[in-house]
């Protein structure tokens, strides 16, 4: 791609109504645009990186046998008032008449449906378990919008839904997920803690909310600092390993603030252990056993021919939040550096091209055509604006590599630069293994 | 992928409520579901369907240059308001009041969205011409939904603009999306007539709607027949091709009902070249000038300072209404048969697993192993359903090949068949070489 083409609308200074840095970075570097209060629309390179944050959450629900639907964001209010939610949900949920006066809803969660769904395709317990799971848009009609797309009222979802024979298969389920969100979040490269939690509107009694250490955090966490040190990268997502796991976590105190209790968090871990901080929550799950499939009747016949209610749990990543928790995580100093699995590019070209110059705007374009041959998917600053300032853009872009065709470069060797490291003079071929050895 | 594991709630019956055959096959074969009147769920089958041909039409935007990103379903009334659309706009505009009793409304388009977009992010004619699209969730308040998702509330679509300096420019912008449909639409497997079609809602004084012949279409078209037979093949996208190909479309007489005129008819077309039929839209592109860059105040500045209203058009696909039309297209006779590019998968194994079997199930096992280990997305329908029934299964389901596992299947050659052709006894090698010619 070439800069001078991409749609990308920088802006000069900081716009004031951005009060945390992902929502400064991301209304600079033209990443997203406020259409209305609270609602977004993403521009190119915030679409880019969204949606490679939603692959990578795909690719690690597919890992777990998750099966991929899509329900649609207008629910009828029916199953809401089956279940009982239709009251009890306050205002955040945006209620909406048709054009014949039927109630309708813009969907903040999918319990319901999905449940709906389930009772009438599934019968037996044969076909148990089920793990099932979509990405959709989601609504809440937040009354203060605020922090940009991190607390928004359009958000982008992937919300999963188990299905189980009995509790201790239902909680095989639970710990898929767990290990699923776990593997999802390194590899966006985020440390997410499972933190006990409360279960909110959702409801059950078992819950984990997933967060990332930010001072602009809206969860008050309190936890144990070894929590942080656990490797989960030998764990496979065979049941035993998964077990081993979550016993590695708990071992740990580590809970969000409704769940804080000051006497057992001061037996159970030592002061020089003691962490009490914000975190963002990028992920949710939860275990409710029959709560929704006991109102809406969804059961399946037991081999004796019986009818039992199916045992569910649901499993939330905030997709489009994600974009803002890593920013917040990995933005500092002015410097921000997305890891690799979700740059907008893999590397940006960065060429001091002066008026009528056509020497360096020829070498950089055999550069740009030899790095798109081989399927690195570059950014070429084809425009003549002075290095120093492309610098300070490509310091927000966040493009994790460069090459720099200024002064140092010679015929066949160029100036190769991880962001926020140091620069060596590298051939292209050399370059080009570095890339793909990380991907 | 494991039968016995899919979510894939077949039913037996055909649903009293579907009038057309794809409304029939996709309740039939659990594509689809109903959540409430004209607003479905995707099934992981229907949904895996539609996001290939998501992905089909994505590439060839691209191709021409087009930039993706994303607008939100939910739209303020004030830029409706500016433009004038939102009283002329009718009841099928879905209108919302949010908590603090703001009017807002479900995108049916995006016009004035990306008009706006536009108008505060580009400012010279230096970073003309722009072509921006989404794909995004859409909704219509029908007072009557039917036949499935072809003509329900809540769609899928991709709806593209194009902004240019003047009208030569822009002419040329609508002929590449012109070039991109014809090739969109025949890598899924259809032939799709522009024919000149009235601009509605839209606006503007050029339109074609890109139409498949089917007799349940609600389009009534007229045409001369040798327009079926151009052949787009050897046409790029360079302007003079795509002239060359427009000019080509151009000499034939199509034009949907709204456009037709009987003397023109008679005269244009020889009677054994007239064709007077139905057919569905799956694509409709307009060209309106300054329709809404105006009232928007959507300029760019030229060179010497004075300012320009850009020039827009806007261009649309159906994805989900695709998958219908595909189904309108290529079942027949009680056989489906998905194009390969958009088939749920590569192939159907197909073994005659009787109970207690493990023979027959350990050899299709190894076979199912080959093919995963080669990349072959196959479906393995390891049940004890006898076979008579699975073939009637599979035609339904219309993934275009098969392996049958069966009694003429030798050591190591195995019956393969093309879903309406004839078998063959191919060993896995020739098998998967077959399948990944086609890819």
């Amino acid at each position: 791609m070439f800069l001078s083409k991409l749609f990308l609308p920088i802006l000069k200074e900081v716009p004031s109504e951005a009060k945390i840095k992902s929502h400064q970075l991301m209304l600079r570097t033209g990443m997203i645009k406020q259409s209305s209060t609270g609602i977004y629309s993403w521009l190119p390179i915030g679409f880019k990186i969204m949606k490679k944050i939603e692959q990578i959450v795909r690719e690690e629900q597919n890992k777990i046998g998750a099966q991929e639907l899509l329900m649609p964001t207008i629910q009828s209010a029916e199953i809401w008032k089956e279940s009982g939610r239709y009251d009890d949900y306050g205002e955040e949920m945006l209620r909406i008449k048709d054009r014949q006066n039927k109630e309708m809803l813009y969907g903040p969660t999918n319990e319901e449906l999905i449940t709906e769904i389930f009772r009438s395709s599934i019968k037996s317990y044969k076909s148990l378990p089920q793990l099932l799971y979509h990405i959709q848009w989601k609504f809440r009609d937040e009354l203060r919008p605020r922090f940009g797309i991190m607390r928004c009222k359009e958000f982008y979802m992937k919300d999963a839904y188990s299905f189980d024979l009995n509790d201790l298969e239902a909680k095989k389920s639970y710990n898929k997920m767990f290990f699923a969100y776990l593997k999802t979040f390194k590899r966006l490269g985020l440390t997410a803690i499972p933190m006990a939690a409360d279960t909110g509107p959702i409801g059950g009694d078992l819950s984990h909310e997933f967060i990332i250490l930010a001072d602009t955090g809206e969860s008050k966490i309190y936890s144990d600092k070894r929590i942080f040190d656990i490797d989960i990268s030998s764990y496979t997502n065979q049941d035993n390993s998964i077990n081993e796991l979550r016993k590695q976590y708990d071992n740990f105190y580590a809970v969000t603030d409704e769940k804080f209790n000051k006497e057992s968090f001061e037996k159970k871990v030592n002061k020089e252990n003691q962490i009490i901080t914000k975190g963002i929550e990028v992920g949710h799950i939860f275990y409710f056993g029959d709560k929704y499939s006991k109102p809406l009747k969804c059961s399946v016949d037991l081999q004796g021919g019986k009818k039992v209610d199916v045992k569910m749990g649901s499993y939330g990543i905030g997709v489009s939040r994600l974009v803002g928790a890593i920013i917040e995580s990995k933005f500092n100093n002015n410097i921000m550096k997305w890891p690799h699995s979700v740059s907008p590019f893999d590397i940006a070209l960065i060429a001091n091209i002066k008026k009528n110059d056509n020497q360096t705007y020829t070498k950089a374009k055999k550069i740009y055509d030899y790095l798109i041959k081989n399927n690195i998917d570059v950014v070429f600053d084809d425009t003549e604006e002075n290095l120093s300032s492309k610098f300070k853009k490509f310091d927000l872009l966040g493009i994790p590599f460069q090459i720099i065709l200024g002064s140092k470069s010679t015929e066949d060797k160029f100036e190769f630069k991880e962001i926020d490291g140091e620069t060596k003079l590298l051939s292209l071929e050399e370059i080009k293994n570095h890339l793909n050895k990380i991907k």
